[in-house]
């Protein structure tokens, strides 16, 4: 039996241009959910990380209104917080949706944190704007623990974080013995909680891992058999919105790096996921980029973008 | 190998008279973790429920207070969050201070949710206040929804909820599974994610489950050796805080009923624990209820009250 670990986006769940209410994050889980269980119709044993951008936003930002009431979180345990949350929605989901074919499967929610280096590079120059805007005063404050914040034209101060690359699955035997045991099994949201090793104790850092990577990681080192980078597009495509854009049914490494080189697929979205596939298809794995719609039709060949080598 | 589920309540991760800092929560934690490692020494399978009902209120008051930009989310989703919350916290907190004895030993969060019964009759008269006060137009939109909200003595007005008994740990399975693989496995946090079946799919409902009594559900239906409740007494006491108080060594069951009876143990506090470790001691298991900081030395039977039949 066949293992595939399927790679959502945030956006799967809550829309950019929806405000977030429970109904719509409901349906929009619930539409993934129906495309997940094609891969188990298709007798894949399933793994789900997925991205939580948009939810761990939502979550800093109540941290932030509350802030004089209830002291606010650092980001490690909002992410946590956020796996909760998006975990629950997909696992009750899917497992309605077997219910409702009458498929009998355990669904569950690993809490996952990720081993990032203290000496990855990106600690050195925090990029990655998390949260709502805050006060010069609170800025400094955050500032004199050793925290990076910016000011942000005029709107107020944000505090930036680094993207690290992900080194290790903490929660890697268990996923396993899980996924052995039949089980469909999310782990590894929003890229994971990233964590340091102290002298091999564990602490949380606020950071945020690229969950595309993540998932690549942890296809690897599950010895998954295949990684499906799921988004909201049917194919990798070059020029892309252009009159000439052309859809890829299969990118080589050869030339997914030549696209990379030409700024082909966007930094904050194309990009990400065909390195990670990339990373993954080197290591002797099958990896595809393909509409969330379409999972089902995707393993098949039938749609979406296959990376070979 | 015998296996203990401890139960942890909210309060020992998050203290009554304590702002709720990370801090705080981290050393609480900390503090708990090296007392739950005690029976993992002393050669018990460990599982771990808890409460979280100072987490979920400070969720519930960030949800309220960003209500104008993040539309809220409802307490089941909530629930699901907090669980994220205090599980990783909980989970890298045992992992470190087994790494600091060198123990090799896997921990684990499993987003767990809990059925109740849609005919519970706690249904027809919810109780529970949660959550921020809202206005009286916010709380006519909720009835509107059939929601209930009481008006609090002129603060403004509250959710109310109910508090069903739990009848089903829906991912039991899976935390036998992690058990027998050796993990430690932290489930069934604040009682659980109420649900309700409906034509055998799970729909998340707004409640609350007493955790000590979803404790011993899954202490039950995992078939524990032993159920320990851990509070912040060594003992339990009849005459509690009177001169004459008595910590009672052990508590048979006919002494227990009539305790409850005359009303010696608190409703919220000692009682619903009591009740808990009857239900588990009919079933045929061990039952201790004891201080969270000497769980070392409960197992042995040096502390703690045990419960007979």
């Amino acid at each position: 039996m066949k293992t595939v670990v399927v790679a959502l986006g945030g956006n799967a769940i809550l829309q950019p241009k929806q405000k977030g209410t429970i109904e719509e994050q409901r349906y929009n889980v619930e539409m993934s959910a129906k495309s997940i269980v094609k891969l188990i119709q298709e007798g894949y044993r399933v793994v789900i990380a997925h991205g939580n951008g948009p939810q761990v936003g939502n979550i800093l930002l109540q941290n932030a209104a509350a802030r004089d009431q209830v002291p606010a979180m650092p980001l490690d345990v909002c992410g946590a917080e956020s796996q909760g949350l998006i975990g629950y929605m997909i696992q009750q989901s899917i497992y309605n949706e077997l219910q409702t074919l009458g498929i009998k499967k355990d669904v569950v929610t690993l809490l996952t944190q990720v081993v990032v280096s203290k000496e990855d590079p990106a600690f050195q120059n925090p990029t990655k704007p998390v949260g709502a805007f805050y006060t010069k005063e609170e800025a400094e404050a955050g500032m004199a623990k050793g925290e990076s914040w910016i000011e942000d034209s005029g709107r107020g101060w944000r505090k930036v974080v680094p993207s690290p690359k992900p080194q290790e699955i903490v929660e890697l035997n268990l996923i396993k013995t899980l996924v052995d045991a039949g089980a469909i099994v999310i782990a590894g949201g929003g890229g994971g909680i990233p964590v340091v090793k102290e002298a091999e104790r564990l602490v949380g850092v606020e950071a945020v891992i690229d969950k595309d990577l993540a998932s690549s990681l942890l296809a690897k080192q599950l010895g998954a058999d295949m990684l499906i980078i799921a988004t909201d597009v049917p194919y990798v495509a070059i020029n892309y919105g252009k009159p000439d854009q052309k859809n890829l049914k299969e990118l080589s490494l050869q030339e997914a790096e030549k696209y990379l080189n030409e700024g082909q697929f966007g930094k904050g979205s194309m990009g990400p996921k065909v390195q990670a596939t990339l990373s993954f298809v080197k290591s002797g794995g099958e990896a595809i980029i393909a509409a969330l719609s379409n999972l089902g039709e995707a393993v098949k060949g039938e749609t979406g973008t296959k990376i070979v080598l």
